[in-house]
């Protein structure tokens, strides 16, 4: 007689074979010397470079995305990887901390403290369908585990399987090149829920790394959270990230302004986790004629095809609830027909009162849309910015009189936010030590980790304090010579060997 | 007729106005100076001294924690309290970071980003039974949030509430005297269940801390994930601080390691979270010995005075589970009779694999308990640590060469616990930079953080990015003059005025 085995205990079994193979890889990743694992992360950068056009080929032809921007992406992942590389080259980044004994002191003598970071174990990363490479399987949540020292496990995006199982190619590779154990890094490609699950669910799974929806971030989260063991999840989810528009610059410079809006909205047909999803503004003079010149931009813009079938259908499901909403005005759709599997660029408004208590209005809708909010003043703008969401930006846009008029403005949107914007738009950012790519929730679970910059690291370490350790029992970094001549806190005062 | 109103009712309402006064009194607080903040906080440690005796004498009623422990922990409260006073006069502790704009770089221009750490907001805080002062009212968790320049509430502990009110008096005239506003600390002195669990859900709260039991912790943690808009939540509960004492050293000093040991369990009736409470041995010749020597310790134990009489119930419940539990062994019991309040030193004894399949052993018994494990061998002693929970501590004694040919052992305690000590005990907690005060899960509900030491103020701050602001509505600390003088990263490197 054969022995059935239902899908659900084959998960298991597979879900439970992967944890235990990525434990037992941390107990020799853990203590590989930082460059080594700086190789490792370059390795990876150049296998993904060599794969060549036909990763991006591959990867345009599950997400529709353009070469232009798939290859900036890709720019983009690799530069990340070397930059977490030269962070553990360089070997500061655990800040490591010496507090020497003092024998004498009295009443009691002093212990030789000294702390350090160290990895917290395997980590889950489920990539989003919106960046398949700089957030999925080699992107920023994989490369800062694998810089922490912990081994990780990805969970392929079925909107890109394909394009993921390239990349985890090119990891295996890396791994392999540079006598990595090979359970450093796993590649699942069974995308069902139930996958997902046991995978944050079992015990040795010690971290989670997520970007998508919010509906699958908290989920995960909730899961996490709820463990018999609690474990930490970073998930990044949802953020309509208003943009404030203050009335002397919209009367001086309301055109040019709409174009810029314009295309932060429809460029990559608005499917960024920072695309402005809302603006506020006056109705002031030049409000009027900033809408018309938005309305032109948006009867002009050129439908494109969306990521994958479940994006295009969430947003004109999302787009048309939008629009039906009590006091909500369609002002323009693209004038060009769309298909089905197209976004199609749509300008919404709505009164201040309207959106501040329909509060479906608050929640993101991801694809080339856009809400105006119609404030009568200064004090319903502000009620406005009080009532939102937390976001992973907040823009203001205003002349540099009245910026410093509106203090108050900019106070509460930095409120609500991990990184706020003068002048500016908040899509396409900028990656170094500044980034912050958080916020309050729902933009994250923990606003007070990033997902991008190499502080990204510290969402997968803790910190390990050693009580009167000998010398030779001490990691390198706390070691009083400083062998690998890192900056260091010493008994209160930074030591920089100026290594760097 | 009169409007009856229930004790909920009467609760809510408390609830909103305390969290609404200290939401108000964040947008005055959060934006005062370093070095006023600074002053409130030396000013709460001078009038933390003030009260001098009749401060300890309070305490001594309400907890029977001896004069010299209570002083001793006064001290300590107070040197924590400037100890944050100088990390926020001093201001580097923002982590300021620079990265200039490149307005010429190709294909795009960089915008000027920088970053620093803000505040959370309202902060609620319940201290601790067994430190009225350090982990109370203007304790550990009060001082950090107050230096990160979030308002505090505390939750008065039933167990010391007119040590707790005497304490918040010393913080309300501290804030007086120092024009801080009043709403900055509020002091609920009502300490039913439901108060609490008010407190934690209302929407205005930011964040919580906690000292006590897993149970209490843990039902906190669970209401503050589970709410619509989590909040962080860092919770210290529970630990049994294993002990792993090796052979060698235990031929050669059996008499002299037991009496450390004995010391740290009975000291203050054990009551202690970092109370070693298993320890870890190899039958092999001299383990006899060091029973015996310890069991003569504990017989001449003097029994004393419990916190209070639910720490009592609860300390015989879990003392009498774990003697009934199979395989245990009373070892020894405190010779002298002992009263229901008392705390009865209690010695027992059992097999690792007893040990090992029964859970309820591996839950801390907090008062004057240690559970000795009996292993065959090295093999075994490494099996039971892995079966561990997480702790705050793990401890490691053994001579200089076998700690040598035992780093597998070391390696195995570093994973259980946020502290490891080698030849030393786990009570004393040294207050340093290097202090970690934390652990894995059940010893707290997030690993990367710690409750002692200056950077448990990282538990009440995120991260916030500034893209692209006129150096006029930068924060001081973000100028390009460096008005604050604050050791920065710079373009990526750090620069240190040498203020400090």
């Amino acid at each position: 007689m054969k022995t059935v085995i239902s899908n659900n205990e084959q998960t298991k079994e597979l879900v439970n074979l992967v944890l235990q193979g990525a434990s037992e890889a941390f107990n020799t990743y853990r203590n590989i010397p930082g460059d080594r694992k700086a190789d490792f992360l370059n390795s990876i950068a150049a296998e993904i470079e060599l794969l060549g056009t036909s990763l991006i080929t591959q990867a345009m032809a599950e997400t529709h995305l353009g070469p232009e921007r798939l290859m900036g992406e890709r720019t983009r992942t690799c530069a990340q990887l070397r930059a977490f590389a030269d962070m553990v080259k360089e070997g500061s980044w655990v800040e490591a901390c010496i507090d020497g004994a003092l024998p004498d002191r009295k009443p009691l003598p002093k212990p030789d403290m000294r702390k350090m970071f160290i990895p917290l174990g395997p980590v889950i990363v489920f990539g989003a369908a919106n960046f398949p490479f700089a957030y999925s399987t080699a992107g920023g949540d994989t490369a800062s585990a694998l810089a922490a020292g912990c081994p990780v496990i990805v969970k392929a995006h079925p909107g890109h399987l394909k394009t993921s199982s390239l990349v985890a190619g090119c990891i295996q590779r890396a791994a392999l090149k540079n006598n990595i154990p090979s359970q450093v890094f796993q590649h699942i490609e069974k995308t069902d829920f139930d996958t997902g699950q046991a995978l944050v669910l079992h015990p040795l799974t010690e971290a989670v790394g997520f970007t998508g929806s919010f509906a699958g971030g908290y989920a995960l989260y909730k899961m996490a959270v709820n463990r018999d063991r609690p474990i930490p999840v970073f998930a990044e989810m949802s953020s309509v990230n208003p943009v404030c528009i203050l009335p002397e610059i919209i009367r001086k410079q309301a055109k040019g302004i709409a174009e810029k809006l314009a295309n932060a909205v429809t460029g990559s047909m608005g499917q960024f986790c920072t695309k402005p999803g809302l603006q506020l503004l006056i109705e002031e003079e030049g409000f009027e004629d900033y809408l018309e010149a938005l309305r032109h931009k948006f009867s002009t813009a050129q439908p494109a095809a969306l990521l994958h079938e479940g994006i295009a259908s969430t947003f004109y499901k999302r787009r048309n609830e939008s629009i039906g909403t009590e006091g909500v005005k369609l002002e323009m759709s693209s004038s060009l027909k769309a298909s089905v599997q197209e976004g199609y660029p749509s300008l919404i408004s709505v009164s201040a009162s309207d959106f501040i208590r329909q509060k479906t209005l608050h929640e993101e809708v991801f694809g080339p849309f856009t809400l105006i909010i119609k404030c009568r003043d200064k004090k319903e703008l502000l009620e406005v910015i009080r009532s939102l969401h937390g976001q992973l930006t907040a823009t203001i846009i205003g002349t540099t009189q009245e910026l410093q008029n509106n203090r108050d403005i900019i106070d509460a949107l930095t409120d609500k936010a991990g990184r706020i914007i003068i002048n500016g738009v908040p899509t396409g950012l900028e990656v170094c030590p500044s980034t912050v790519h958080g916020g309050p929730f729902p933009a994250t679970t923990d606003s007070r980790f990033t997902a991008v910059g190499i502080s990204s690291v510290k969402r997968f370490v803790r910190p390990q304090c050693y009580q009167n350790f000998p010398s030779e029992l001490l990691p390198n970094e706390l070691k009083d010579e400083n062998p690998l001549g890192i900056r260091r806190m010493v008994n209160g005062s930074w030591e920089d060997p100026g290594k760097k």
